[in-house]
């Protein structure tokens, strides 16, 4: 088996490809990385997509093994992967990957998990899990005891891992609501070609998770008005309005974890939060206000790690059959 | 004064005109009516668009008064009024009208109202006032003790009516954001030319509320993804998705209604509701699923009873005044 394999995150707007070295002691060599166009906005096809992102290494490195995660194993993707059923350990997850040839390389998707939650629901998620099997490789005590980690992004993903097993996890829109309110509701509005809706306004957010944190139970429904009101009224700037917002939701999606019957934030030693650095940050503050710690982990790194993880499982598990 | 006057209902998005007759008891009757674009709608300009709506009556009646109401007062509209502060009785509201004449037309403005909440928020509303001050003219029982009506829409309204006044009230998002999340997030998908997002599925708006109102604090927002969960894993077709998502948003904003400090649920005799029948209807049997009786008044007569109202205020300050 080569030692360098090449790893591809492939969502639902975008392909994210990385040359990777695997090392002897478990850890890897980013080499180089390459981008693409994402499972919805293929429209040359997934094959096609996938060789122009990765070929130019060919050359060098001849057909490496190419690991693949994300909405690509989707029933919108390349191949559909069943979801697996958490409880689940890294090492069911690698042997569970689908596996097949095209172009000579030999490409294994990696599939998403699911889990019935203390309310009946189902939940799911393609792509994250790698994110929680990096985060796993990093310390051995990740693998015993209690942990809670908290992914934010279009979905946030709360997860709960236990004894070295990915025991249960639940999604909250906060993104994708953010995404949608701010751009298509009453609340914001009339933004000319000036106005950026990136600024961030530290004391706006902060007004809105205070408020969302410590008013009455249904305030989300009765208190996300107060973004146009404190406009009408003069309290908050169109620019404030979007930082009051993102306050808002963040604080509720706490809230939600606050509250949660499938863990309890006071018992857990600090919430592990992995995802892109001005939303981990806003987490992270928020559950301060509340008295939690937190520690911040590197999204991209924490991926790979991810990846890396399931290509030495995978080279064990070839190991063990020759 | 004439008996006849025109009645102009003039939000957003639609503009409805009605030619209605005062009768000497304080009743009215709705002789014709007329319809026309919304504030954001009108390429022609607010004084054509009027014209045009309501021209057809000058032959037989000559030029009646108009009254209005809506966002034809705000600062999209075509002369802003200031929101009058609650409480209000509906003889204040009728008195600071803004008058002003158009094309040998008295036009009167009707001001939207505003209130400030326990939590120090402001809400506002402009239009719904003359459903409040209709259903008070309905029986005189309404003008004493205390009454919380329900005005559900793109915006719900709950309002709270103190002996003869309107005391404050509570908008929640919760049409809009059924509007947001039913046609642009990833919750419901995928629905061809064939797909019906306003059928309705009783049992899956059921399944909705109920999991909302059962549910821990903050649910809302760790809940909203069980509506493509249940897709996901069969247990919810497209079609009963849109109606289990109606159920789980009603749900929420019955549940905040539930805690809200500004009144208590349980110790009102009953909730007046007032909006679009299948709205009330939905509303009407959540609140009865929390053990809460509720009545339903019809929109367009109740918005009419309360133009004719302040109809009559008007005349009766013309009568102080000569």
């Amino acid at each position: 088996m080569p030692t360098h394999y090449i790893a591809v995150d492939w969502g639902t707007s975008r392909l994210r490809a990385f040359l990777c070295e695997a090392k002897g002691d478990g850890s890897f060599e980013l080499l180089a990385r390459s981008a693409g166009l994402g499972v919805s906005k293929s429209p040359m096809g997934f094959e096609e997509t996938l060789l122009h992102a990765i070929s130019a290494w060919e050359a060098d490195y001849g057909k490496l093994p190419v690991l693949m995660a994300g909405q690509i194993g989707s029933s919108i993707g390349w191949k559909e992967t069943p979801y697996l059923s958490c409880p689940i350990s890294p090492g069911e997850v690698a042997k569970s990957s689908l596996v097949f040839e095209c172009q000579g390389y030999s490409i294994s998707i990696v599939p998403g998990l699911s889990c019935r939650l203390e309310n009946d629901n189902y939940d799911c998620m393609r792509g994250e899990e790698l994110q929680i099997l990096g985060w796993m490789q990093l310390d051995s005590a990740h693998k015993k005891g209690r942990h809670l980690l908290c992914l934010p992004g279009t979905h946030t993903k709360w997860v709960l891992v236990e004894d070295g097993k990915i025991k249960l996890f639940k999604t909250a829109l906060t993104g994708e609501l953010f995404d949608l309110i701010a751009n298509h509701s009453v609340l914001i509005q009339s933004q000319g070609p000036d106005f950026n809706l990136a600024a961030f306004e530290q004391d706006a957010f902060d007004k809105g998770a205070a408020f969302t944190l410590n008013s009455e139970v249904g305030s989300f429904m009765h208190g996300l008005f107060s973004v146009r009101s404190k406009q009408l009224f003069g309290e908050l700037s169109k620019e404030q309005a979007t930082s009051y917002l993102s306050g808002l939701l963040i604080g509720s999606d706490i809230r939600a974890a606050l509250h949660a019957t499938e863990w309890s934030l006071s018992s857990v030693d600090q919430v592990t939060i992995i995802g892109a650095p001005h939303l981990s940050r806003s987490f992270a503050r928020v559950l301060a206000s509340e008295g939690i710690r937190s520690k911040i982990s590197k999204v991209t790194n924490t991926t790979l790690l991810g990846f890396n993880a399931i290509y030495h499982y995978s080279a064990q598990q070839l190991k063990e059959i020759s």
